[in-house]
């Protein structure tokens, strides 16, 4: 689980732009899920979303897209 | 297996918080198995959760999400 | 997360051709999605493309294939 | 295939106890296949079981959990 | 994104065979995707095909096997 | 795609020994494929078959379960 977490890399940043502006995202999982909602924070092994008021910690390697509605 | 475990990572933060407060989370797996119970631990390769009395070990890379109840 | 990005290997190459000519690509993601869309940028972790407008943030590990129509 | 294979980890040392005492335990892949049966060894990329008779060496990177029954 | 590529190795010298002879392939990806095709080139992420025509850019991490027909 | 493969673990030991002796093997891939055949040689990425005289060679990624029949 090596840790580095480049800030410096565009999909990284992109991420960080949807945390600031708050956008609503669709983000899809490798099972088919398919949660809306905002994107909380993000590290080198999650990203972290609120979805309906619940906090949802959705693994990097799960994670197939993220697309800003 | 690399077994770099950065617990400074909000993400391994977030899991040792359910950990000390015995919260009951959802975690799913890339099987598409749903558990209900609590986290009793984590480390670099995998997630020991208490499901209704037995010890279910998953492994963090068949981890999709984990959402606190 | 490792974010060695060898711009030298043909595989980036061949996506920075694709996003330089605007090539409508077909991307599969593991989840049996199906984009068709134009590749915007690449780095280590994502490939982003943009599909009917919308930006789609696909991560590289569940890309399945990329096909230029 | 890095074999750091770190015998500290609680998850190692949860799967030696299963060795130690031969418990019977349940296995899931991720393909949705469930072996039940004993653990046989562990290395850094290979859990060994006995299954009915049988030797199945599921790849650890296959492995979604093992429950102990 | 580590990008060694040990072409010294076995599995790496036998789809160069493939490349050379210019032989038709079968390749399944884990999305259940099967091409039948001749291997134009690869690298340490991808295996390029020629398939009927079209060029698809298969990642190596979705490849579940390739068959020499 | 690191390439250390090493020889003394009894994973990669364990297949030397299917590989000499000949044995018939079932290889489970994550797509579902079973394949039945021996095992011609493996090496850091890939396992090697030889499934009713065609040369399959599948992903150690891909592999969830080999079973010496």
């Amino acid at each position: 689980m090596a840790s580095e977490f480049d800030t410096g890399l565009p999909s990284i940043r992109q991420v960080q732009t949807l945390i600031r502006d708050q956008n609503t995202v669709e983000l899809k999982l490798l099972t088919g899920d398919v949660f809306s909602g905002t994107v909380v924070w993000q590290d080198a092994h999650a990203i972290c979303l609120s979805v309906d008021g619940a906090t949802v910690l959705t693994m990097r390697s799960a994670v197939a897209y993220i697309k800003a509605n």
